[in-house]
């Protein structure tokens, strides 16, 4: 028995697997507690500890079970050894749609290969279907390594890059697209290209994973299942985020592409719809997908895509605090900033010490725009004073959007034109159901 | 009949008031619908409609009862005609235990005065009394006009000012001391405080009002009878935040000073404790708390005040974005800052191109900490290489802390020292709960 075929294991687990013969991959049968736990044997982390053994159960999720001395194991099958040398694609799964998976790092990217537990940068088609077999009946995957990157490092320029890769691919017929991305900002990814790709004709799924696969708790597999799905069947013809949904591990929850945010830093379900309700969950078990938002761009293939990469990145976003000074907003207007986003506090405030400097800011033709750090609801400024006196500065006020959308946004139409006022037109048009008609409580 | 008396009536609605012979402050019997509604009638703001009639019920909340063609009205008693012309304080509650209310302002203290609807700019305690009689059971309060700011433009030096204010009354003998406050920057008025009030010997509780007292949903008169219930009763000694805490109205949730947060623009249950539970919970109908953290520091009247208000207000909340130049940072340097708060993505990262003027910052004396713009969760900078190479340039993960009460808590602690490592060392003790040991799934 050579050593990988253990790969992680040590102490009590190791010897546990050993004396029943079972090698990574094979199928086990651990009985605990009076509980029968059946799967596929999974490697471990170098940093796990000896205790716990994981499987990969049928549904496509992995747990780890905790060995005790009344437990039980028993080898039930062999597993198919996973080949990760060739490079090349599998070969067409007829009478299934066409899907591109563009991969652009982050850990749903790096660490999928949960079976071998090689830490692999990207993913061919290949390596996809080795590690989640269960894509193999969802479509016909394509796959492409476009950025291996965590997503703290993806800059506008990726975005381009990523725009540019879904239009090819678009034009080649894909059904739809799924775009693996590091979840740190991810939303931010989804916000460009939610405007970047104008009249899309099918779903660009963002997709990542909270828990690299080789952690018992692990949604790579199932989020990718899921985004994979959703490109394939949806009705819907938007930029959308695909992640685990709920504490159930049953569904995946689909988010609008400029209504979505990291809410947490490490649990599963980070990931939130903000102002606004999901478009849709797709249920793992049932393979059935439930639109929550009926007001959705319908899929239609043969609609052209009309591409507009175009950014400004000299757009500052600033978020207010007392005892914040006039500085940051003198050294924008000095910088040459074209743009500046402001958080500012609870219905869209800032202090007064503030007000001459974006005066002058806004004077200088630089276009300033109002958001919220609260989060969740909706700046209005015509209910205070400091709101009033700030609008009649020029601050535009966004309504219910989000400070990260408002940025790209902000990029994004800064990109398309430099006058102000027709900035301001297309800043203040819902083009990707930026705006919600009215907040809805779901915090 | 005088004008004054259906202040804010008109239309429709004037017309049913004042067949019926009613004005504002007298109490009413409305039947609409098979139900029936009795209280205060009280003045409406001049953008209200003209169909809806707002009472206060003797639970002390406000309803608006919209009329219809089959409703009816009846006066069943004389409203007791507020007093506002004396500045003078009522004489003291026998019994009951001295509670200091401090006013800085904002919407709870602009406009609780719902039964005549003026607007008052602060409260005396005789204006308290009048506009929610059900203090005078609570406690026997004297009342203090510190301020008259809406809370967008507090400022460090205003904490200062509260801080002394809180040490003056707490040295006249208070049983706990009341804080009224706009919403928008509560929850760092709060941090400060549990930071500059060391060794506090009673409970300082902030309130605020999220809606007007002339809106039917005001939950301005529940907050301030919950806080000033809060104040006398609670058997901790902590800085809170009292606030409508769920849809219910019947229950004022008590939030640690540290750990809240404003999470809605508008909504009235905006306040959330992030990453802990909150300190307890005050039951309007019952009177009665319920205390949810038991790690509290107990009350106790005969501890010394140790009042520490030196604060270092250089120091710069950054919020990461992709895209973002180190141009902030590089600024923060030439112009002498001391500390620099980093909102980084995730468990705390920001992109490499940051990384040269970060080190850059910290070589020439500046405190670089890391908090995550998620809101809920804990940074750790130890699972991805991002993080280590941030932790190896000495930037210093804050945990759980959230980035506002981080930006304060640096405030305070470089007032305290400029050492770097005495200053590290006070910033990561838990000095007022600001860490929390394990991260509560509370979103």
């Amino acid at each position: 028995m050579s050593t990988i075929e253990l790969k992680g294991y040590s102490g009590e687990a190791y010897k546990f697997l050993s004396e029943a013969k079972a090698s990574i991959g094979d199928m086990v049968r651990i009985e605990k507690d009076g509980e029968v736990y059946e799967g596929g044997l999974m490697p471990r982390s170098e940093s796990g500890d000896d205790q716990h053994i994981v499987i990969k159960l049928r549904s496509g999720y992995n747990i780890g079970v905790k060995i005790t001395p009344t437990s039980k194991i028993e080898r039930t099958g062999t597993g198919a050894k996973p080949t990760f040398t060739s490079t090349s694609q599998p070969t067409s799964r007829k009478g299934l749609e066409r899907i591109d998976i563009i991969s652009t790092g982050g850990t749903i990217a790096s660490r999928v290969d949960y079976r071998t537990g090689a830490v692999q940068p990207a993913l061919s088609a290949t390596d996809l279907y080795s590690a989640v077999p269960e894509l193999s009946e969802l479509a016909d995957i394509t796959a492409h390594i476009l950025y291996s990157e965590f997503s703290e490092n993806i800059a506008p320029r990726h975005w381009v890059g990523m725009a540019e890769k879904i239009s090819e691919v678009i034009s080649a017929g894909t059904a739809g697209v799924v775009v693996c991305h590091g979840t740190d900002t991810m939303a931010y990814t989804s916000a460009a290209l939610s405007f970047m790709l104008r009249d899309l004709p099918v779903p660009v799924v963002l997709v990542g994973s909270q828990r690299s696969s080789d952690r018992p708790s692990s949604d790579a597999a199932t989020n990718l299942m899921g985004a994979v799905a959703v490109a394939s069947k949806a009705p819907f013809a938007e930029v959308a985020v695909a992640m685990h949904g709920d504490f159930s591990d049953k569904a995946v929850t689909i988010h609008r592409g400029t209504k979505v945010r990291k809410c947490h830093t490490s649990g599963r379900y980070a990931f939130r719809s903000v102002n606004s309700l999901p478009l849709a969950k797709y249920d793992l078990q049932n393979a059935s997908l439930e639109i929550l938002d009926q007001n959705y761009v319908q899929r239609d293939r043969n609609r052209k895509l009309d591409l507009r990469t175009s950014l400004e990145e000299r757009v500052f976003l600033i978020k207010f605090y007392p005892g914040m000074s006039d500085g940051p907003i003198d050294w924008a207007i000095d910088q040459g900033y074209c743009g500046i986003v402001i958080e500012g506090t609870g219905l869209g405030h800032v202090s007064k010490n503030l007000q001459a400097s974006i005066a002058k800011a806004i004077q200088s033709g630089i276009l300033v725009v109002m958001t919220s750090q609260c989060v969740w609801g909706r700046v209005n400024m015509s209910v205070y004073t400091t709101g009033r006196d700030l609008i009649s500065l020029g601050v535009i006020p966004l309504e219910d959007m989000l400070p990260e959308t408002a940025l790209v946004k902000m990029m994004w139409v800064l990109g398309q034109t430099k006058d102000p006022e027709a900035a301001k037109k297309i800043l203040l048009k819902n083009l990707a159901g930026e705006f919600s008609q009215r907040t809805v409580l779901n915090d």
